[in-house]
């Protein structure tokens, strides 16, 4: 094995590793913790699935390249729990994991990437918006479905979860909204700290 | 939670199942059996990275979508072995199968899910093809990096491995080509049968 492909395959060798890297929240059956692969495959699947509550112009392509490689810079730099203070110097980390790692590939293609994943991060397209929003989403349904999951297991007040979660109302209004009902229910149940 | 957001929900929760679903292949660094939902991201960012292989037009959100999806069946149809005489009757559970999940959809979306499983199964379009040669490349470049793998383990021939994978031919023919370097390394160091 040698040259432009060689690169290409080790990188994706590399980033099989994210298959090893666990978040906070657990599957929708409660039954382990989720990996960031697993989790990068959901979103795609929930961007194509759920594509018909953007309120905006949305470019598919795009915002599934988003959601399949938002996570690669956590190969080096970890998942970060969205609620923990540690969550503010992550992206210093994450700059210096997007450069080894991209830097893996043939320096246009890293670039494109790197272009992708700033795409992402900055949030103006309305493709990052889209693709933010079920970021965002899907461990709400994991704690939703899993009895208050890491908000219950970290004490996280239903006011924390609706700052960061915020970006749901920007990106997929209806969502953010059919969201709300299900937060009344976890707070009923007493899930929030 | 109800109405069509809720069929959409219950069938996000339901092929989450494919996380427990595990393939005969280990992952790159031979770790542990990969799950399906790991597979079908890998096959995702494949298809973005290796893009250039196409030698014909792909439209890469058809493709993405196709490789993305393609697994849901095996909820509840299981992962059959591509070497194991059983594949013969899988089509027909696959089948029933779709229908049941799918099925859990609105009627019109589950249909357009339906038809676009069929379109990859079916091996006509380009991006059929193009999706085909990654979900089988794949495996190949497992057992390439773990010692033979899943070759090793059942005592596959190489005559059975090529006549399997010939729908990599097919797809991309540059990878083909550059598979057969591989599989001259394997067949050095004894992986086959």
């Amino acid at each position: 094995m040698k040259g432009r492909l060689k690169q290409q395959l080790d990188f994706l060798r590399e980033i099989d590793k994210l298959k090893a890297i666990f978040r906070k929240t657990k599957l929708f059956d409660g039954s382990r913790f989720e990996n960031d692969a697993e989790h990068s495959w959901t979103l795609a699947v929930m961007v194509v699935l759920l594509r018909e509550y953007a309120d905006f112009e949305v470019n598919l392509e795009r915002t599934l390249l988003m959601v399949l490689m938002h996570d690669v810079v956590e190969v080096d730099a970890g998942d970060v729990f969205i609620y923990d203070a540690a969550r503010a110097d992550a992206h210093a980390k994450e700059e210096v994991a997007a450069a080894r790692l991209y830097g893996l590939l043939p320096a246009e293609q890293g670039q494109w990437f790197i272009d992708l994943w700033h795409e992402f991060e900055n949030r103006q397209t309305n493709e990052a918006k889209f693709a933010h929003a079920f970021d965002r989403l899907e461990p709400c349904l994991q704690n939703y479905w899993n009895g208050g999951g890491s908000w219950r297991e970290h004490h996280i007040t239903r006011a924390q979860v609706e700052a960061k979660n915020s970006v749901i109302l920007e990106g997929a209004p209806r969502l953010w909204t059919f969201l709300q009902g299900l937060l009344d229910e976890c707070e009923a149940r007493g899930d929030f700290g």
